[in-house]
């Protein structure tokens, strides 16, 4: 059997799933050195998927069961409507595992799924790993524990919402689009002065379209329809840019990302004192980052199995020692 | 025995020492529900030592002996060149004992100290515990395990620095005194932009001094015994104001503080996509804050003890839920 010694440990990693964050997990793995890329599982034709280390082989979905002896950790990119609800607690019995799974609503629920199933055959799992949810949840818990007498803002951007990006695709006469959701600068100051609003959701973020209209579509109805869709664009204020294919491709096709996670309260016997924390993110691929936070994540996953954890956690349950491929006398001599 | 169940904890904290952390302390216990202060404990004659909440004893630190089965945590609030290296060791072989050891280079030497101390008294310690110290290492970890390429920055302040402002209180001449340490926003914004400069001490930071002469002191011999004064302020930028007592007193008896930790890194398979982490701290009260941190990871100490741990830890191996009063299924269904 290996031996995980902290510090110089060897994680095997495989991917179940090569979208965006599937490309971001290959391009992480270069990064950090002691992480190896074993396996590339599709459900599509593996013939049809071209990735982009070419001594790693692409295999099929079904083939995974073949692999349980090669395979330290996978990494399940699917996503959290419809795959990872299934697909995660169906492999959590055979592999350690660990997901995204971002719907924070349904997060209690996948969670008791994805125990039952890893506790059954003997895993590890961490779910809804990432930045939101993820690193933006560790700074809300950590910055709530430290100042109980405060209060909490998310704000989300600049970047590109998917999920508001594929409402403007659906609406007739769209051809393209893409949706940058933008945390407004006043809000930001308002709550950095430590005043505490209470901000509704227009008056936290801004939401900018750039859509290519399909041949012969009526711009006006498109931008009131994108205007006035509820829950998407309908309590925010929307500006909506009509551009062509060209420049749409050449300006348009990244997925940057990033957010803002401050808590501001008091300290003091009165409460006589302000204390501010925050945290952020400016992230040029959204994909890519979350991708990298995984990996990061499954090194922690691989050291914790090793001591005999099993069940399902969150980032919650992870000492942060676990995340870093030094060995611990080098994080107290040089990073404590 | 009491059951520590995560949620429904109470943590029975004691203080050694009653200066402005072990103020800070007393300050943040009222805040945090979930913990009482049992008692304060000096080395002063303890009739001279005034606290706030008068219900609290306040008893000499040979009484401590007597205690130990009233106190779940004694948190230690001395200094890091004389009393912490010689007061943890020996008082974590008797208590779980939490302390805010902050000289960098000696945390391995103390942490083995401590370390064998608790070990040998069936005991959990948790040393070098704040926010620098303390959260800003956890930053530098979370955001170095995440980002293998890239470079780190730390800046601090504004803020008051102990040590230069004791350092300008002890030239000839000097009746009161108090440095700022300030950022510059070049350097910052430099880093912000991705740029990942090699950065002097004279470029990231600006020193300000706020001085009260003794009658009759030479305001100009002062000031370049200030500006040249070796380590601490002959490799800055240092501006000198003489001041009158009365303002001295009215504008700067506060205790502010604060910095930032920032990671700027690349991702990508040709790392061809910038990332910029960032944490940054505002606090009008240095101490109260620390001692609110401390209070925290008093809790997650208490509830890891309960499991069984011994020996010393620090902020590295503490799971971040360990650190919140709030259940795990709550922190699961709200936090994340």
């Amino acid at each position: 059997m290996k031996i995980y010694a902290l510090g110089g440990i060897h994680v095997k990693i495989a991917i179940v799933g090569y979208g965006n964050l599937g490309k971001g997990i290959e391009a992480a793995v270069r990064q950090h050195k002691d992480a190896e890329l074993v396996g590339v599982f599709t459900r599509r034709d593996p013939a049809q998927v071209s990735i982009r280390n070419k001594e790693v082989p692409v295999l099929p979905y079904s083939a995974l069961p073949e692999w349980q002896d090669r395979i330290d950790v996978l990494i399940i990119c699917g996503g959290s409507a419809t795959d990872l609800p299934k697909m995660t607690p169906e492999l959590a019995g055979k592999f350690h595992v660990i997901d995204s799974f971002d719907t924070h609503a349904r997060i209690p629920q996948h969670f008791a799924a994805v125990d039952a199933a890893a506790r059954a055959g003997n895993k590890l799992a961490i779910i809804s790993c990432g930045w939101d949810p993820g690193l933006f949840s560790l700074n809300r818990l950590y910055a709530n524990a430290i100042l109980p007498d405060g209060a909490d803002y998310t704000f989300w951007g600049k970047g590109v919402s998917q999920g508001h990006s594929d409402a403007v695709r659906r609406i007739p006469g769209v051809k393209n689009a893409k949706q940058y959701t933008i945390p407004k600068e006043e809000a930001l100051a308002q709550v950095r002065g430590g005043e505490t609003p209470q901000l509704s959701a227009r008056q936290k973020h801004l939401r900018e379209c750039f859509v290519v209209l399909k041949e012969g579509a009526d711009a006006a109805a498109v931008e009131n329809a994108i205007k006035t869709m509820p829950n998407y664009f309908d309590e925010y204020d929307t500006i909506v840019h009509f551009i062509d294919e060209e420049r749409f491709l050449a300006e348009h096709s990244e997925n940057p990302h990033g957010g803002f996670v401050i808590r501001t309260g008091r300290t003091g016997w009165d409460s006589e004192h302000a204390a501010r924390i925050e945290y952020s993110l400016e992230l040029a691929s959204n994909p890519e980052f979350t991708a990298s936070v995984l990996v990061a994540y499954a090194r922690a996953l691989l050291r914790m199995a090793a001591r005999g954890e099993r069940g399902c956690r969150s980032v919650f349950d992870v000492a942060p020692a676990d995340l870093s491929p030094l060995p611990r006398e080098e994080l107290l001599a040089h990073m404590l």
